[in-house]
């Protein structure tokens, strides 16, 4: 019995729980829970896949969390406050913790996209969303407008 | 000015502070620190790169954080207490926190092997060597033998 796996055996899931129209984008990115599958639990680490066409969320920052991002195949796209850069396998970024920069991955080009996604868990985590009037609740509580009605 | 960075421009490291003769399959690992290049504090994520021949560290288990590897390139053996087994691109294993069988990837191919190693950062953080007889210390502090003697 082999202790590794083929990131490929690991099940994909799909979807969002964002609230409409926000989840029109994101709803058909799909991800792998590899970390999950070993019983890690201090951080997350997903094999997102992107059909062309798809974003991987919301442009966001996390007050609480560090995130890093590795592209392991295809062109997605990187939007952070310096504007939009079409990424490469092998690229790689990281968004610190409590920094305002919000970014996402979204999938301009023709052909699939497929990264590697860390990040920490971090119960009191929050964070908002840069383009929209949203933002995410510490303990994985939902949505509300920046100004807190709920979403 | 771009936010991300292609990894190979990231720069490269090598060697190990194992004492000897723990050093001596070890030194020629090399590894890029992907996460502290962009000023991440709470996991490292290193991209490491054998030769063959070259060891990523003696076989070990962390008291309190969870570890995570992800092969890029090449064919390195993982190493657990359920034997040795040859990976491939696409292979994945973690490791979690407290869990008492040791591991590590060792390049017993004839081409180099890349892979992404994610580890949680926690000061507290100890542990032990399944084959030899040394363990590593909280805070980094150094090395001693299972009984406790300086090494």
């Amino acid at each position: 019995m082999p202790f590794a796996k083929p990131s490929n055996s690991i099940p994909e899931s799909s979807g969002t729980r964002y609230p409409a129209p926000h989840d029109e984008l994101v709803k058909r990115r799909a991800w792998r829970a590899l970390g999950d599958a070993f019983g890690l639990t201090q951080f997350g680490i997903n094999l997102v896949r992107l059909e062309p066409g798809v974003w991987s969320s919301q442009r966001h920052w996390h007050a609480k969390e560090d995130e890093f991002v590795y592209v392991l195949s295809g062109h997605p796209t990187l939007v952070t406050d310096a504007g939009e850069e079409r990424l490469s396998p092998g690229d790689c970024a990281g968004f610190p913790a409590g920094v305002k920069d919000g970014h996402h991955l979204k999938n301009d080009s023709d052909e699939m996209a497929e990264f590697l996604v860390v990040g920490s868990r971090i119960a009191e985590d929050h964070g908002e969303y840069s383009d929209i009037d949203m933002v995410f609740l510490p303990g994985r509580a939902g949505y509300t407008t920046k100004d807190g009605k709920k979403l």
